[in-house]
């Protein structure tokens, strides 16, 4: 990442990103539990001072910002998706997380998932974030495959088990260390979504 | 559980199992770093002393042991289905995983799940452990789907997508508190079998 810096918020701002970068990958990867602040500021660089600066909230706060930021970025992959065609588009949903267990022979896992397992059940400001992220997965999908031409009630019912199946074959690709999970329910995806046409 | 006591080592093994059961829970529902031997202790009502002399290598025999007990149950969950169709024994493999999510608004999930994101990546040992009970599930589901009609091809390709989405939608049911993903998965899984008859 390229920053030109012009003062000393966007040098503060462009540290904090990289915190909760670090902090949700590391929180796919590991849970958020095993994620310690050392490990954040080891992956990222920053300084120590700098995380009780950046987060007062403490490690809550770091992985609420790990949802939002991972959400954001699933969702801004898929916005990006030019596929015309309803198998197309469930590709490049899984293409996104493909690539992440590809690069890591299956170690990396989603950090909302990582957060969900891991908070208290009694949490239910981050429990409302992790729906939150999901849902919002599941309604741009089920959009993204409305307009290639499902219809409503399938488009809906085809994104929920998307996005449910490739959270749980982030699981059995890490028990694997590859991913081949991930080929096999995008198949099965591409054939239910072909029954429906 | 009835347990009839006939010696020491009965009442050992039984003291142990519950110990196993209770920490199968505990990482099912917040995952393995939050479990601690006092939580699991104070939920299996076990003395102290115990977990050392039934656990000599620690947290990790634990862990290990509860990634086996949940393997096995599901297991035999599945072996005592005695549905015909393979929208039945879907229905039937998908009800183990809603009955517990039903009597916990949601919070229950897999200790599988919960050990395979929450140890190491370098645990190959544990990592096979949780391999090997998904495999052999899908490996269960596969048969059963085969007997009731499926090719084989088929069966083997909707038993992945079964257990991967099953494992998706219980992360999702903790951040809903409630059973909706895993119902919307099923539908799911009954239109993809039907489209292959």
């Amino acid at each position: 990442m390229t920053l030109v810096i012009v003062n000393g918020e966007s040098v503060a701002s462009d540290s904090r990103k990289k915190m909760v970068q670090s902090a949700a990958a590391l929180i796919g990867s590991q849970g958020l539990n095993a994620t310690s602040f050392s490990d954040v500021l080891a992956s990222s660089g920053a300084p120590r001072g700098s995380i009780y600066f950046h987060f007062p909230g403490g490690k809550r706060e770091l992985a609420k910002d790990a949802v939002r930021l991972t959400s954001e970025q699933v969702l801004a992959h898929m916005r990006a998706c030019s596929a015309s065609s309803a198998k197309e588009v469930l590709h490049h949903f899984v293409a996104l997380f493909r690539h992440v267990v590809e690069a890591t022979d299956g170690a990396a896992g989603c950090a909302v998932a990582g957060v969900t397992i891991d908070i208290p059940a009694s949490d239910d400001e981050l429990l409302d974030d992790a729906r939150e992220a999901f849902h919002s997965w599941a309604a741009l999908l089920a959009e993204q495959l409305e307009a290639a031409g499902v219809v409503k009630e399938s488009a809906q019912g085809i994104a929920t088990i998307a996005v449910a199946s490739v959270e749980g074959a982030l699981i059995l690709c890490r028990a694997e260390r590859g991913g081949a999970p991930l080929d096999a329910i995008a198949r099965q995806l591409s054939l239910l979504v072909e029954s429906r046409n």
